[in-house]
C-alpha cells in the first residue's frame, strides 16, 4: 500500500488540468524546473539497466565578473540487489557492480559530482540490533575497498565521488562511524564527513553502533564547486544545515535511508527549507525498496515481531536556494537524478534575501550559549 | 494572473481521482486533517459577512497523568476595507469594525487564542517609502485605541488576542516598531513581542521605518497554553524559531504579509518546517489582496513605477509537530481558519523524534560564535 503510487509528481502531471497545472507547480515546486536534454545513449543504457533516469536544469542571471560556474550533479538511488543473508563480500560485491554501471551512465550525462545513498554497501541493517553480521560491512574510509573503488571511478570518469559508507576506525580502537568519504575527481581522497546527528526514533537503532559524528561541519572545495555532505537524520537539525552553509558549502548532499510511514511528509519540507535558509542547494537521497532479515525484531511500540524495516520511498530531489525544486525520482524504482546547477544562483540570491546578513547571528550565539546551562530560565511571561 | 487559482488544496480535492487522493494527501500534507463541524450560527454569519470559515483539528494520544489540552486558535486573514486615500482615522475605524465582526463568528467556534495578520491596522505602504500619512498608523502597544480595543474583546469573549500593529514608542524617542501586543483573555496587557528580523527584499522597505526588535524571544503563559510571536520575515530564519521554542513556546504564530511573486513557493515550507524542528505548532498568516497607493513607486529592478506591492496571497494554515498541516485558506478572500489541537501532541511527538535532545546545541553555541567573528576562517578541505 505504501508503494502503490509511483511518484507524486507524474501523479499531479497526469490527473491536472494543464489550465491550471502551471499555478499548482509554481506555489507547490516554486514553478517549472528545466528538463535536460540527456544522450539518448544513456537513456537506452539506463533502460536496459533497470533504472530511472531524470534530468533538470536550474540557471542563474549571467554576471559580468564571474562567468557561470555550472556543475552537474548525480544523485544515486538504489535497492539491494542480493537478500540480505547472502555472504556479506557478496553482497558488497553486488552493489558495487550496480553502483558501477549507474556511475557509467551518469559519466555519459557529463556528471561533475555523484553521490551515493547512505550505507550505501550494505543493507540498512540497524534495525536488527545485531552486530554480526552486520558489523562487518564497515570498512576503513582511507584506504577500504569501498574507498578504492570510488578512487578507480573517480579517476576514470573525472568525477567528485561521495561515498557513504559504515565506517571502522582502526585508529581510534576500532570505533564505528556513519563516514561519507569525499573523493576528488583526481582520484585522491580528500576527507570525510561524519553524521553529526544519530537518530533514536522508530527502528533506527544506530546508536546501539556508533556514537554522533566528531567531524564538525567540513566543507570541500573541488573543481566543480564547494560541497558539504549533512548524512541523513541531520537533516532534522537546521543547526546542522547552517553551519555547513557558514563554512561556505554551495551545495550541501543528504544521503539517507528512511521510510514512508516514519517520514514521507517531512521529505519535501526540510531540504527544501535549509536551501532556501541557506540561499545553497541541497541534494536529499533515499534508498529504495524493502529490505528483508531473517531473523524477527521488535519495533519498541507492542507490535509483532517483524523482519523488515519498512518501505524505503526513494523520492530523491535537488532544492535551489531559490525555493524551487525538481520533481522526485520513483517511490519504487532504482534511479540516477542529473541536475545541471549554475552556482552563482546562490550568491545572487543570498544578495536579494539576504538571510545572511539579517540573521542576527550574534545574538543567537549568546542566546543558544545561555540556553543550554543545565540552570537556564526560559524567557516566560506571566499574567 | 497570480489571483486565479482559488486555493491549491480545493483544485487538488477537485482533480486528483480518490483512490490517488490519500496518498497525494499523506504526501503533500502527512495525511487528512480531522474536519471540525462548527456551528451553523457560525457558517451562515461567515457566509452573511462574506469571509471564509474552515476548522480542522489535531489529536494526540491519551495520557495516563496528563489530560488532553485541547484548544481552539483563530488565524484571520483580511483585505483592507477603505482604499489607502481614505482619512487615517477611517481606514482604521473599518480595520476594527472588520475584525470586530470576524471575532464575533471567532467567538461562536469556541476559539480561545486569536492572531491578526501583520500590521493590521493599516495598509502595508512600506514598499512606498513615504512617510506620511502611513506613520500616523503607530499606536502604543500599551495603551493605543487599538490595544484598548482588543482589550475589550479579550474580555468580552474570554479570548487572547494577539495583535500585531506598528508601534510608537513614546519612552524611547518616538520610534516606531513592528509589533505584536498579547492581550489575556482576563483584558490585561500580557506584554509585547517585537519583529526580529527586518527584510530588505523586493518592496519591503521596512527597514527605513523600523530596526530589528529588541524583545527577544518572550514566551506568554496564557491559560490555554504557552505561546510566542514570530513576526513575517522572521519565518525565514530557523535560529528566530528555535529560541521561541526553546523558551517553550508551544504554538507560534507568524502574523505576515508577502506576495505571490516573491514568496509564496516557499510560503508552504519554512512554517512548517520550523513545526517539524522544534515540536511545537506553526501558525503562519498573510493578508490577501492588493493594495493601490496613490503615489507611484518605482521597486529596484529596472522597472516602470507602479501603484502596488502586489497580490497577498491569504493561504493561512496551520503546522502540526508532526510534519502534518491544514489545508490554506483561500489565496483571494478574508478567512477565518479556526483550528482545535491537542497541545499533549508537542511533547508526545518530541519524545518520539528527539530534536531536542539530539541537537548537539552546546557544539553549535560555540560554533557559531566563532563563526560570527570578523576574522573567522571557514573549515574548508582542499586538496
Amino acid at each position: 500500500m505504501a508503494e502503490a503510487l509511483e511518484s507524486l509528481e507524474s501523479c499531479l502531471e497526469q490527473h491536472i488540468p494543464a489550465s491550471d497545472l502551471p499555478e499548482v507547480k509554481r506555489i507547490l515546486y516554486g514553478g517549472e524546473t528545466r528538463k535536460l536534454d540527456l544522450p539518448a545513449g544513456a537513456l537506452s543504457a539506463a533502460q536496459e539497466r533497470d533504472f530511472e533516469l531524470q534530468g533538470y536544469g536550474f540557471d542563474a542571471a549571467s554576471e559580468q565578473l564571474r562567468r557561470p560556474r555550472v556543475v552537474r550533479v548525480g544523485l544515486v538511488q538504489n535497492k539491494i540487489p542480493l537478500p540480505t543473508d547472502a555472504a556479506v563480500a557478496a553482497q558488497v560485491a553486488a552493489l558495487h557492480r550496480r553502483i558501477e554501471e549507474m556511475v557509467e551512465v551518469a559519466a555519459m550525462c557529463g556528471v561533475n559530482i555523484i553521490c551515493f545513498q547512505e550505507a550505501w554497501t550494505m543493507p540498512f541493517a540497524f534495525c536488527t540490533r545485531e552486530k554480526l553480521p552486520w558489523t562487518e560491512f564497515a570498512e576503513s574510509a582511507e584506504d577500504g575497498p569501498t574507498t578504492k573503488f570510488c578512487q578507480e571511478l573517480a579517476k576514470k570518469y573525472n568525477m567528485v565521488v561521495i561515498s557513504p559508507i559504515l565506517e571502522r576506525d582502526e585508529v581510534h580502537g576500532g570505533t564505528l562511524w556513519n563516514t561519507a568519504v569525499v573523493i576528488s575527481n583526481s582520484g585522491a581522497v580528500l576527507g570525510k564527513s561524519r553524521k553529526n546527528h544519530i537518530p533514536r526514533v522508530g527502528d533506527f537503532n544506530e546508536s546501539t553502533y556508533y556514537m554522533e559524528g566528531n567531524t564538525g561541519h567540513p566543507v570541500f572545495q573541488t573543481q566543480f564547486g564547494t560541497i558539504a555532505v549533512n548524512i541523513c537524520y541531520g537533516r532534522h537539525h537546521p543547526l546542522n544545515w547552517l553551519m555547513f552553509s557558514m563554512n561556505g558549502a554551495e551545495i550541501i548532499f543528504n544521503p539517507s535511508a528512511t521510510i514512508g510511514t516514519l517520514s514521507e511528509s517531512l521529505w519535501p519540507i526540510e531540504a527544501r527549507n535549509a536551501a532556501i535558509a541557506n540561499h545553497c542547494f541541497t541534494c536529499p537521497i533515499n534508498r529504495v525498496g524493502t529490505e528483508y532479515f531473517k531473523n524477527a525484531f521488535t519495533s519498541g511500540n507492542g507490535e509483532k515481531a517483524h523482519h523488515d524495516l519498512g518501505h524505503f520511498y526513494g523520492s530523491s530531489y535537488v532544492a535551489a536556494p531559490d525555493g524551487s525544486r525538481t520533481p522526485g525520482l520513483s517511490r519504487t524504482r532504482d534511479g540516477l537524478l542529473v541536475v545541471e546547477m549554475d552556482l552563482n544562483l546562490c550568491r545572487q540570491v543570498g544578495d536579494k534575501w539576504n538571510f545572511k546578513m539579517t540573521g542576527r547571528y550574534e545574538m543567537y550565539a549568546e542566546k543558544l550559549a545561555e540556553a543550554v546551562q543545565p540552570y537556564f530560565v526560559p524567557n516566560i511571561i506571566k499574567e
